[in-house]
């Protein structure tokens, strides 16, 4: 077997979620669908395994998934062969041949993911599916100093959301980056970590925006993360903001 | 009767374009909605007229429509009733009351439209529905030098789609702006005039693109204009790159 590893974007507004889920619209059962007609329709069809999935909504500018072969293409014909496949709201960037022991899941070491925040008095048309729509001021300095609790090993219990199948809450966050794009109107946020629970990053950026708008101190996010309590947190910022901006792999993953 | 004007944008990319049609959903019957909503669903109901059509997929920043009502809002009533109504793929961002002469259509003086080509290598998943794609090269100045052909009063027999009911094929552009924007890798054309025919920029777009990429001469706007022959111009950009950038009135349109 061949096991191929796939780095590709997806606008995910059409889209409920990554994970197959029946009678649904999904990334995971489109890309399984291409590797599928490639492979002329295995029994039982070639599963595709994605570094994490994400929410209906939610994109990614760098996703990540693997799958095996039954026979060898070249790299360039799979991204081809995959692309001429996919509808245009899915975009194969790089397809590779890597080792058996390579897993998009579990070799995955660091995830980047962005947050858009439009800071337009009104919600524009054009952006609806792309950010999320915050019209109050907010001070960059106050979140920079808050997110900086997030940094470092932490139990996130306070920033999960109920349905999450997690054993532990412990993760770790390695960065917060945040920053305003006055070209956009916009405040960005980018978070890398080891590992992000469910609606973690959504929440963490609903709490910043309150401590930023000034609704919260900036203390809080020490004492919220100390609480181990998901009712002290509140919000979630909505999906639409949300891009999975890469996914990191050791080197030795890669066979070519 | 209260006469209002508004000036609203929206995203195309769901709407069967702006005129109603059965079963669809069009930009004019989701505002005829929201307006009859505001009026208690008068019988017969409240018309709401257009500066003109855009087709399926095609954007507007500033399209205006006009529209009379029993009783009196104020405008910013008038604008926060209508967002309150709409979806978030239309935002009304002015309404003004106006005299009972104004005409969005019949009183428009002059229309500009962009046309936004992406030249990156693939389809961008995120803009997909929001430019053309054009991955060759194109010479900025030779598309200039032969849009120069278009400026004036011409007949445009030769750029009009065979769907078209213009009683005359004879239309003024004053105006025609090509730019690249490196940011977004895109070339961004503008055009404004007393008025477009059915499909005239996206076959005056593509024609461009032909002379900017080599396949045609910069002469061939002139001579093909001479024409008068549709099937010279042969291709027509898609809708997802055009946006309806504003509609000019005269001055004397309103009345506050």
């Amino acid at each position: 077997m061949y096991r191929y590893k796939i780095t590709f974007a997806y606008d995910g507004a059409n889209f409920s979620g990554f994970q197959i889920q029946p009678h649904k619209r999904t990334v995971e059962q489109t890309l399984k669908n291409a590797v599928n007609k490639i492979a002329k329709h295995p029994d039982p069809p070639i599963p595709v395994i994605g570094s994490g999935r994400t929410d209906a909504g939610v994109h990614a500018l760098n996703q990540v998934a693997h799958f095996d072969l039954p026979y060898h293409l070249s790299n360039e014909s799979m991204r081809k062969a995959l692309n001429s496949l996919l509808p245009l709201d899915i975009l194969v960037k790089k397809a590779e041949l890597v080792s058996n022991d390579f897993h998009a899941r579990y070799s995955a070491h660091r995830k980047t993911y962005r947050y858009r925040v439009d800071q337009g008095e009104f919600v524009n048309p054009f952006k609806r599916n792309y950010t999320a729509h915050f019209k109050y001021p907010v001070d960059v300095d106050k979140m920079r100093e808050a997110a900086r609790d997030f940094i470092g090993e932490h139990d996130f219990t306070s920033f999960v959301a109920s349905g999450s199948q997690a054993k532990s809450n412990i993760r770790t966050i390695y960065d917060v980056q945040i920053h305003r794009d006055p070209a956009q109107n916009e405040v960005v946020f980018e978070f890398t970590g080891n590992g992000f629970l469910y609606n973690q990053i959504r929440i963490m950026v609903a709490f910043l925006l309150e401590v930023g708008s000034g609704q919260r101190p900036v203390s809080d996010v020490k004492r919220v993360l100390a609480a181990k309590d998901r009712t002290q947190a509140r919000m979630t910022a909505p999906a639409s903001g949300l891009y999975l901006v890469s996914v990191d792999y050791g080197k030795d993953a890669e066979r070519n």
